[in-house]
């Protein structure tokens, strides 16, 4: 019996993919480009995962979990032969408990229609990955997606209660609890979180809402410097209020949006785009103060969201920026390097040093609020002069990054990319230690083979 | 050469407890009873530690790391001979970075103290156990130590950057990250908070901080009915306020602190004492929000307390709870069953009715904004029958508990006494995945034996 035969038994022929041009769009997520895969499996129900991982087991195929695919370092990009487990399928929002703000949802629910349904009940999901308009629920808990809210509200793993996982066996556990505190055993909910599909098949997931704020405003900073805009932000969280969100973006950046529904913003200039949100006379005073912060630290011009629309058109821009710098040059490095708040500015200085040494297009933008710059080179991957000069110019990045106590990944995670960096940040016993809870989950190695562990 | 010896070469001979008197009180936390351990040694340095470690695994002797003992599940308790490793020497705090809002300090730093000088600093470390006055911040790591202001502020965990842990082996890892966010690799720091010491030995740690808040103000509802409470403190979580603290005390439970120091509390009522914190204008509003729905919801009086003295009689009639209880009767149960908020008036109903259908007395306060009550069957461990009764009303009480979504340990942990309760809660294959966790990490069962895995 054919694999191909075998998940069609499991899943219906409609459930498998094996055509070429179906294939073709699964060699790459959203950035890093691999094989494409033996075979697609798209699993509508749990025990489906379960019985398409027996058959991995049985055969030794390796199996790569796919929520959208729009990560940025090749974790659901096949390196070689593999199953690609596609989620996409199991996207049913299960319940809703009011009472107790959880919701029980499948793997692959689309992060922003969850979101939107939760709004439309009077409730809210926080985590707000740039992706969300197509990453998925379980993707995102796979990665622990930060994303736009993070400085106010925290990363994905901080809303997730409780996790259904498929392991590297075929078994089912529910890790976690209902209930917002549990020191029953091991903290198991949290290690899946973040472990990029390599320790076990996330298949759905029990998170965390609050209600609604009653309101949100936004306000835009405008600098003729990258680092003033920098300090503004540092002088932000110095102060009183926490931002809902406080996004960087350089002119660059900006400028490869304009024509491509970026006319929110004037060309030229760098841009701080803060949200405030909660009660309405809370969210009025704040804004105001955050106003007068950006005003303090040299903004040329601080611009109030006139409504709700206007503030719709800034962030849509925001969330545009990672595809439109493809229309600069045909590929991006995509670091989500991350330092101490405190050490932004110089981070911030040191990339535009480094581009300009390297001869290097670079375009930075991300979650100021965090110290989380998404640092962009921009280059022709058929360029291998310019290939080697970006190669150095990312190496010296991660340099400077670890110098200024900072980490590779804030949110991106390992995948294929940064594995090879990973023992730049982390001694051999922790890297030993993360090998050795991979052997204990999986110790066939079926489970995303190759990924973050180098 | 004698271990005594081998371990004076390491941490001098006034390091090293072999003395019966001095054993005698390693052989209990703060309620369970074991056997005195065969030796207690108090390092000073991580280097000494894992010197420690080295020579138990020489010797396969197992090792309980413990902090001030305040635990009451038995984590710390030795069952069989073993050594003590007392953490309690190991009380520096190393750093505070303000920029960062950041700490690192040893593990055996007393909690209550390390609030105290971050406060006189203008910080604020939130995690508050009602041992506090005690207990050290890595014994609060190892338990995963909830306490008086997670309604707000959430668990220890969640103010953990980075652990500095000695593993089984001896060598020495940095887990985690002193940046906001991180996906360098699976989440390691989260998989030793709460492992109870079994693991590995949490050394020191990075922890989390926040600017003080500006103001603080306390109100006290009283009730005649324990229900009604129950009742006030589910409408404050669905109201627009979140208090900073919202604990639950019975009117059995205040009664036992008379002639204690609890005079602040009128006898006969059972009491919600909240705290509202930020801003002063903010408090000012919140506590009149909060006063009026306890006023809303069948309070009999409602209280402001006058000023922080009387505030601080308040909490410290809370915070001596547990211990007042020991003159009632010579031991307590200390239960820390957690349901889903919205089971709260149910699980407190439910409890009334299995302490008198035992024909037990009991107790009940806690962390009423978590869903987490410390239920307290009051009884004499001489009294054999009683001891029976006990034990059933417990099992009743847990049987209730997960029938109403719930969880046996919101936050005392697993230890000894709840070891025999996991697989009440948690399926085969989840345990046995903690097993291969436990193996994975600890092969040959140095490190707190016998606790947390059935």
């Amino acid at each position: 019996l054919s694999l191909a035969k075998e998940l069609a038994a499991i899943v219906g022929a409609e459930g498998v993919l094996t055509e070429a041009g179906d294939l073709a769009a699964y060699a790459s997520d959203s950035r890093i480009e691999g094989v494409p895969p033996t075979v697609v499996a798209l699993p509508t129900t749990v025990v489906q995962v379960q019985e398409i991982v027996r058959v991995c087991v049985a055969r030794r195929t390796p199996l790569i979990p796919r929520g959208a695919g729009t990560g940025t370092v090749g974790g659901a990009t096949p390196a070689a032969a593999a199953l690609v487990l596609d989620l996409s399928r199991m996207n049913r929002i299960l319940a809703v408990d009011r009472d107790n703000l959880l919701a029980d949802v499948e793997a692959g629910v689309v992060t922003g229609e969850f979101q939107r349904a939760m709004e439309a009940q009077g409730l809210f999901y926080p985590p707000d990955p740039a992706s969300s308009d197509s990453s998925t629920l379980g993707g995102n808990a796979a990665t622990n997606a930060g994303g736009l809210r993070a400085v106010k509200y925290g990363v994905t793993a901080d809303w997730i209660a409780a996790l259904d996982v498929v392991l590297a066996d075929g078994q089912l556990i529910r890790a976690g609890v209902r209930t917002r505190k549990g020191a029953m055993g091991y903290d198991l909910a949290r290690l899946f979180v973040g472990s990029e599909g390599t320790l076990g098949v996330i298949t759905g997931l029990t998170v965390r809402l609050l209600p609604k704020p009653a309101a949100k405003q936004t306000v835009l900073g405008l600098f003729t410097q990258l680092p003033q805009a920098g300090q503004a932000a540092l002088a932000i969280l110095r102060g009183p209020v926490t931002p809902a969100a406080m996004e960087l973006m350089d002119a660059t950046a900006i400028a490869a949006t304009q024509g491509r529904g970026g006319e929110a913003l004037p060309p030229g200039l760098h841009a701080l785009l803060l949200d405030a949100d909660g009660q309405p006379d809370a969210v009025a005073a704040e804004i105001d103060i955050l106003a007068a912060t950006l005003r303090d630290h040299g903004a040329a011009e601080v611009r109030h969201a006139a409504d709700q629309a206007e503030a719709d058109r800034f962030w849509s821009t925001r969330r545009s920026l990672s595809q439109a710098l493809y229309s600069v040059r045909p590929q991006r490095s995509a670091d989500d390097v991350t330092v101490p708040v405190s050490r932004l500015v110089e981070l911030i200085e040191g990339v535009a040093r480094i581009a300009e040494q390297a001869d290097v297009l670079q375009a930075c933008f991300g979650h100021a609020g965090d110290g989380n710059v998404h640092v962009n080179l921009l280059y022709d991957p058929g360029d291998t002069a310019e290939v080697a000069r970006v190669k150095r110019a990312c190496e010296e990045l991660f340099r400077l990054t670890l110098a200024l106590g900072g980490t590779l990944s804030g949110e991106h995670g390992v995948g294929l990319a940064k594995r090879p960096y990973l023992a730049w940040e982390q001694g051999p016993t922790l890297i030993d230690l993360q090998r050795r809870l991979k052997r204990a989950l999986d110790p066939l190695n079926i489970l995303n083979p190759g990924k973050v562990l180098p």
